[in-house]
């Protein structure tokens, strides 16, 4: 398999100032997948309790997304997360956490998944994180997701993956706290010189950067007249810019960058509806077409100043 | 004369965590013009005291800047504005304002400045701006900026100008509060529902964006590892946008592309010092030199996805 991702497998219940959801399917590695799936054959590693059944199934299947990898817990429940957005949709209020299943976690990787050739370690507790990097020594390119809990709690745990890994892919403030650093070019600095051959920001409604240890690349978020649920739309992004990176031969610089764009497609997409609901029915065209978009609202000519056409007065 | 800005000309004193300075050369025209003449010929209106010396005169004659429009009232004192930045760089703390001879500013336009091609209506009372505006009717393009007491005190005087000018130069938090809309992309068509025919938005850190009624282009900021003084940078910014403008026989929407490039590229050699002194010894090697920066760090191929290159599992 070209992408394995390992992460959260949930139902959230989501309230926004739009509407409501009582039980929809979330986590970490369900919107990575789906998200994914639309360029990439992707495995997914993770728990789920004896309430996922079938319906839940069936939609990692229509996307092609193996689930081999998936250990169902018959006696346990699905991890759970409640959460409200107040009309700043850019925090999330947690109303209720249930860890269940999720609560002892080991990553169990068959063979075929310790053969991928790129991996996501979605945001779980970074000593297992560095365990499943252990597992998948072959991958061409190993990418993490982390989070402000674990940053705080348990930095040096961090810094063990950060260094182990390929790619970091993080938002702006958690970039900050994990460097110390409030100046965020400083910040990647610090975190590129650890190990990772790149980092990658997300930023929400300001775009997405990209830095290598020689390069800066950055980009807009897609204009969007109504945010109407951000729930995994970190998630969504990393998995557009992974499984796009899956399904090209070549890694190098500029396939990062028209990641990074189908990155932010995919999630523009995502926080449209609740959920995976945009994501579940997106089509190759849509994709394109907003890829096409980003184009067209970031380009301009390289034309320098001549002081020779300087105006008379 | 091709561009004319009227606005504040002032003395600041600002401290950072940086350093400080007790007199240096400040307000929105100062910022602007000298900015702005790096592009194109600049005429100044605005008020200084007798306090304003030759040394003054020197840094606008310098950079070929007309300061005939501006008055100067030899028994008042300039305008003083003292201001603390702490490490949050984003937000000045004003320490004293001294209005002086600004307070019963009222700009006198000659013959000369009333045929301008192009004219920016800073930071002002803006009833001072509409009257501004009625003087200049030959004019090709007129912007302003305004800020936020403004929109708090005198929201309908300041839709007044909005109506009655072609481009709007504000930060995005001075667009939610005029729209009174806390989505950006709905605010924006608010604001050109009024009238102007381009919403310029500055965002900081996080770059700029302009609107009109049938495009969108969004950019970056220049990656900055340290910020020294942001006093100063919106007008920066819009001197650079404005006198690239001047330069060009054509304004069409691939020139204020460009212009917004140019105008971020001036922001970002202002807050690397104190003031204007950054800006104050540029060349113009300098600023292509960042132009070209930031074509590379925005620059991605548009290759849509192929279903067909998909990765075999």
């Amino acid at each position: 398999m070209s992408l394995l991702v390992v992460g959260s497998v949930a139902f959230d219940a989501v309230e926004t100032p739009f509407g409501k959801r009582e039980k929809m399917l979330g986590g970490s590695a369900t919107h990575f997948s789906l998200s994914a799936g639309f360029f990439s054959d992707v495995r997914v590693v993770g728990v789920v309790g004896g309430d996922f059944g079938a319906e839940e199934y069936s939609v990692f299947e229509r996307h092609g997304i193996d689930t081999t990898d998936l250990e169902q817990i018959e006696d346990g429940r699905t991890f759970f997360w409640q959460g409200r957005y107040d009309f700043d949709l850019n925090t999330a209020h947690t109303l209720d956490t249930q860890l269940n299943v999720f609560a002892d976690f080991q990553p169990k990787l068959s063979d075929a998944a310790q053969q991928s050739r790129l991996v996501f370690l979605g945001n779980i507790q970074p000593d297992l994180q560095l365990e499943v990097r252990a597992r998948v020594r072959g991958a061409e390119l190993v990418a993490l997701d982390t989070m402000n809990y674990w940053i705080s709690t348990v930095p040096d745990a961090v810094w063990n993956v950060v260094r182990a890994v390929d790619v970091v892919i993080i938002n702006d403030a958690e970039a900050r706290q994990l460097a110390g650093e409030p100046n965020l070019i400083k910040a990647a600095r610090k975190i590129l010189a650890a190990g990772p051959r790149a980092l990658v920001i997300k930023r929400g409604e300001y775009g997405a950067a990209l830095f290598t240890s020689n390069s800066y690349f950055a980009i807009p978020a897609y204009p969007l007249e109504s945010v109407f649920d951000p729930t995994g739309a970190g998630d969504t992004f990393a998995g557009g810019l992974m499984g796009y990176l899956a399904s090209q031969d070549s890694l190098d610089e500029a396939t990062m960058r028209r990641a990074m764009i189908f990155g932010s497609v995919m999630a523009s997409f995502n926080v449209e509806e609740f959920g995976t609901e945009r994501v579940q029915r997106l089509t190759h065209d849509e994709i394109n077409e907003r890829f096409s978009t980003f184009k067209r609202m970031t380009h301009f000519e390289e034309i320098p100043f001549e002081r020779a056409i300087r105006a008379t007065p």
